[in-house]
């Protein structure tokens, strides 16, 4: 792997005003004490950059949050999710990771993975380039029912699914041999990569605007290396643009 | 030079209501009739990335801004600035820069270059990593006064200052011979212009939301290639640190 991290994190702590207002955008109301508000959050998140372009990135994050407000009632929310980033397309891969995350997902419900896919792809969206960061995979926020304990048996579901989903796509790929051209490429949509996380991930805004937090992990997600070249357009249909196609117009790999 | 790019934007349109927001934070309070207000902004900028890490990058941009309001009432002003970010320091370079743009500011008014040097490290701050981009220059925005023929002579000479600040630095370094980690410690400064533009350059977030905005131009700024280490720190006293420093507790460079 070029760069790869797993971060564990669990923080106490007050919220500014500025990262309440952050949540508030997710469509919490919340209501503050002086302007300050206690919670306590926890969570494990990965990202792994393989060097082989025909490894594609895989990120998961699972969290859960608690939050007490002015009067003294608390809120708990679980969160999450698991995406993969391929530099070049593979369908079969792209099925075996959304086969394996229904899987995990139908066990519970089977409203949950039709509802997380989409999520998925309208959370992982780079505006201003009209592309998804990858092909997705699941995504839930604010996930607050049926029960605490059923939803934290939905998120340890979904957990344990990570390294069946991801693995055998890395061991099938991880040998296969590549040109400097698909390098050059993966270094172009690394630096997709870094535009998402920078300009839009909400944890890594998060993150950066709580004081005192750790910025080497929460940029930990950030590519070893990316590249940005002026007009960049791979030639029709060539194995670019087909990736690309599917990042403009996400495809259910899964019925 | 690895990546340079100089932009020329003449953009009549209609401001949405996200994108006035943006200009709100400038302290500007625009009244907007159906929350739509027609504007006008010109500008030209350019970036320099040389290949060399001992020939610094270099940033400028001058724009003018017209927006109408809902009654009718024109509000219009200048903002630019130019500013250098060198991956090592070199004193000589950094007095010969500074020295160039007071000399160009002090022509009109001898309070404009102190206020706009601060300003511009005020603005070129990167508050996650406590650091600012580069050793700075001049910036300003919002320029309204004392009219408009007089704000127009001073951004001319600011911009006629760009070429005697900078060619002479190209000049003196673009032959030094390099060593691979000086390569690599210029890689990782990139990094933080990267972060710098995505997530707080105003001009860049404009953009970005600006529908219909050319993003391949908005994103000309980044450079060719960058890279992101976790956890590096330069050694004590060495020639990293002591850019470092600088940028951490930015200098007076001329009197």
């Amino acid at each position: 792997f070029e760069k790869a991290g797993v971060n564990v994190s669990v923080v106490f702590g007050l919220l500014s005003e500025e990262a309440a207002r952050q949540m508030r955008s997710r469509g919490k109301s919340l209501k503050a004490k002086d302007g300050k508000l206690p919670f306590c959050a926890m969570g494990v998140s990965s990202v792994i950059h393989p060097k082989n372009p025909h490894v594609p990135t895989m990120h998961f994050n699972y969290r859960y949050f608690e939050i007490e407000e002015a009067d003294g009632t608390k809120q708990w929310w679980f969160g999450g999710g698991t995406d993969l980033t391929p530099t070049y397309l593979n369908e079969e891969d792209a099925v075996h990771f959304h086969k394996t995350l229904k899987e995990a997902c139908d066990k519970h419900d089977l409203k949950l993975y039709p509802k997380y896919k989409k999520w998925c792809d309208d959370y992982f969206y780079i505006k201003h380039r009209g592309e998804r960061r990858g092909i997705g995979g699941i995504f839930f926020d604010d996930v607050d029912s049926p029960s605490k304990e059923e939803v934290f048996q939905f998120v340890k579901s979904c957990a344990k699914a990570v390294v069946p989903c991801y693995i055998p796509i890395v061991k099938r790929h991880c040998h296969d041999s590549f040109t400097p051209e698909e390098k050059l490429w993966q270094q172009l949509r690394r630096g997709r990569y870094v535009e998402f996380n920078l300009v839009y991930d909400r944890g890594t805004k998060f993150g950066l605007l709580t004081p005192g937090s750790r910025i080497e992990s929460i940029l930990m997600s950030l590519p070893l290396t990316a590249r940005w070249e002026y007009m960049h357009t791979p030639p029709e249909s060539s194995k670019e643009a087909e990736i690309l196609e599917v990042l403009r117009n996400p495809k259910d790999w899964v019925h």
